[in-house]
């Protein structure tokens, strides 16, 4: 496994971590990702308009780029947001030390930021590592996973995907192309990314892509994966993608490639997966498919309706098949919908037809399916050709547990 | 206690209430109103597009009687939802069993059910002990009260409120009006009624007012209470709001009687928090004040945002001060902010100002305050002149017990 993996990291890329003292265990929590020359970069940050200091940063020293980056410096710990002036101050101050010690433009940095909100970011902590952290870069799979597991925060396992294919150089001959990319998350997470993320994801590819090209690729691929998940419903101050192109592989993609378009999103929904499966004290993983909506947005509109209901995610950690909790998220979703319509089928098993009770429902059955730790809920509204797949959790004790914890 | 609410029931109306066998706890589940003569209604109702039967029969029969209600016939232990034509039936054998019992048309009775959807009503419960509880009713307040109490589900308490004023006659003497409701409701809480309730609230008075003059009165309270609470975000498919009009204190109210309002939404606020006071599960009851919003509209999607956020709502069952919580819900609301225009207090401790923590935040004193099983949060925007109240509550591992629970 850790040969596989070890083979699949980009070429053109290091990484490394460090602990700068910002998590309350004393474990890593400030990773970088070096760029040998500076890479091409799309990127996607949350809708919310409260955003963390770095993320305004970092839309800042784009722009100034045109959309190259050269370091990714994360820190766990502190989201650096609402925090004013002094937030951004921070972010920017990390940036010129890094700029200093890599040798490039303070705007060829990119700055994030996950953990608690409303807590001015130490950044002397970050830039007191930063040289130490800097001989200590490789670009093994080691290396790549201890920068994966240094961006966590209540996350239980570290979540990493890969993919790769086979792209012709300039010379016609075959080369070998590289997807590899890590990311965090496990609460706060309903990431609606703009253009289409507590929620940290980095790709990197040796792909050769323009800066216009990657975003596209980038946007079309969240869409189908980021911006299909829900553990809780709330949109996070911090989420941010970023897709790093090194080119390193010596193969050009241009645009409309179905094959890169393929193992992006490939990628994109394993991480996605991984960020719900790992969500705060789940039990179930429930993947939603809403078919016959009068619009694909109608359909997006009731898995997000069903997804955030914490009547249907109570009864899912209780293994009760009360679908009469779904009819309700349906009726208020705010999709057209006829109540009498709607069937509904828990994997193969058919719980409610036309809107009533199905004649073969069995309870036991019903029970028995979504004991199990996934399970898929299939929704047929007969509305048009509206569908959408979307992936989300249940609501437990431990999740309150989690959140709820406060020591004086 | 007793004897003063007994002098606020307002004359014209019988009350009581029976075991039909619809709650596996053998409590009594069947509850009747009942006027002398043919009361004025008004009615409000869910504004989700599932609804139960008896909605669609009450909607027909208002319609068919211009706004006269003689019986009003309400369930608990099933809620008579998603039932299709079998739902219709039985709420529809339940009016003209009642008005066969009562000697009125089946149109003059309105049906209310409560409890699992999904699952068929039997009428014929219902219909089996209407005879016995006809010949039971009473005017007295332990009557009200007998059918305060049967219409609970998973409440603890009866919700009951009363208000009264004194009214000119047509023959230009005092007399003296009543207003009396009782209502239920502890989880499914967010209603969102049309034209502006698993809520069911009876609300009944001995003025006489028409029937257009009612439907105004009751918009207007509604607006101010029970479409400004939220338990868990979930808009149940049975929320209902009635109030009748007797007439028998001989007094008429006509439009615009500003003490007849104020009494009338005194009493919807008293029991709209009374619901919100005994969400399920909950250990503190949260009043959100917003200010300075864009629009008033504005104002309300940031405290439903907040009310709907399980991060927010778990950091309270936790008495933890955690007000970034609160900025990334704001943020996500989708109202116009300013993120460094933010203002939040603790009651009277200032949290964070212009969108930073605040220099005098203490977190023992901000962790105190929130420890109380009542308090209030403030938010200015310095947007404009928007603004809201809005009652709420915490998200406990109570709240996911009672809702989680489910024995093969």
């Amino acid at each position: 496994m850790s040969d596989l993996s070890q083979f699949l990291i980009p070429e053109g890329f290091q990484f490394g971590a460090a602990t700068a003292g910002l998590k309350k265990s004393g474990r890593p929590d400030f990773a970088l990702i070096v760029a040998g020359e500076p890479a091409c970069a799309a990127a996607a940050f949350t809708a919310n308009r409260v955003t963390a200091a770095p993320l305004t940063v970092d839309k800042e020293n784009l722009r100034a780029t045109g959309g190259f980056v050269r370091v990714v410096a994360i820190n766990a710990g502190n989201a650096n947001c609402a925090a004013g002036e002094a937030g951004l101050a921070a972010a920017r101050s990390t940036c010129e030390a890094a700029a200093e010690v890599f040798g490039c433009d303070p705007e060829e940095v990119f700055p994030s930021s996950t953990g608690i909100i409303g807590v001015p970011l130490p950044a002397e902590k970050l830039i007191a590592v930063l040289p130490a952290l800097a001989t200590a870069l490789g670009s093994e799979f080691d290396h790549f996973q201890k920068a994966a597991q240094a961006i966590l925060t209540t996350d239980t396992v570290e979540k990493t995907a890969f993919a790769r294919l086979d792209a012709k150089g300039p010379d016609g001959a075959e080369r070998e192309v590289c997807i590899a990319a890590f990311c965090k998350g496990a609460g706060m997470i309903h990431p609606q990314l703009v253009p289409h993320a507590t929620m940290l994801v980095y790709i990197l590819t040796d792909a050769a892509i323009e800066p216009a090209d990657l975003q596209v690729y980038l946007n079309q691929a969240i869409e189908l994966s980021f911006n299909r998940i829900s553990v809780d419903g709330d949109t996070s101050t911090n989420d941010t993608v970023l897709l790093l192109a090194s080119g390193a592989s010596g193969a050009p993609i241009g645009p409309g490639n179905r094959e890169f378009a393929h193992a992006l999103t490939h990628v994109c929904t394993s991480l996605a997966r991984q960020v719900v499966a790992d969500g705060e004290g789940i039990t179930h993983v429930v993947e939603l498919h809403i078919d016959g909506a009068a619009s694909d947005a109608d359909a997006l509109r009731i898995a997000k309706a069903i997804a955030h209901s914490p009547l249907v995610k109570t009864a899912w950690a209780g293994n009760d098949p009360n679908w009469g909790r779904l009819m309700a998220a349906i009726g208020y979703s705010g999709a057209q919908i006829d109540p009498n319509c709607i069937d509904i089928r828990f994997g193969d098993l058919q719980i409610c037809r036309d809107g009533g009770r199905a004649a073969e429902f069995g309870e036991a059955a019903a029970h028995a399916y979504i004991s199990q730790a996934e399970f898929s809920i299939s929704i047929q509204l007969h509305q048009g050709t509206g569908s959408c797949v979307f992936w989300t959790t249940d609501l437990t004790v431990e999740y309150v547990h989690i959140n709820a914890d406060y020591s004086t």
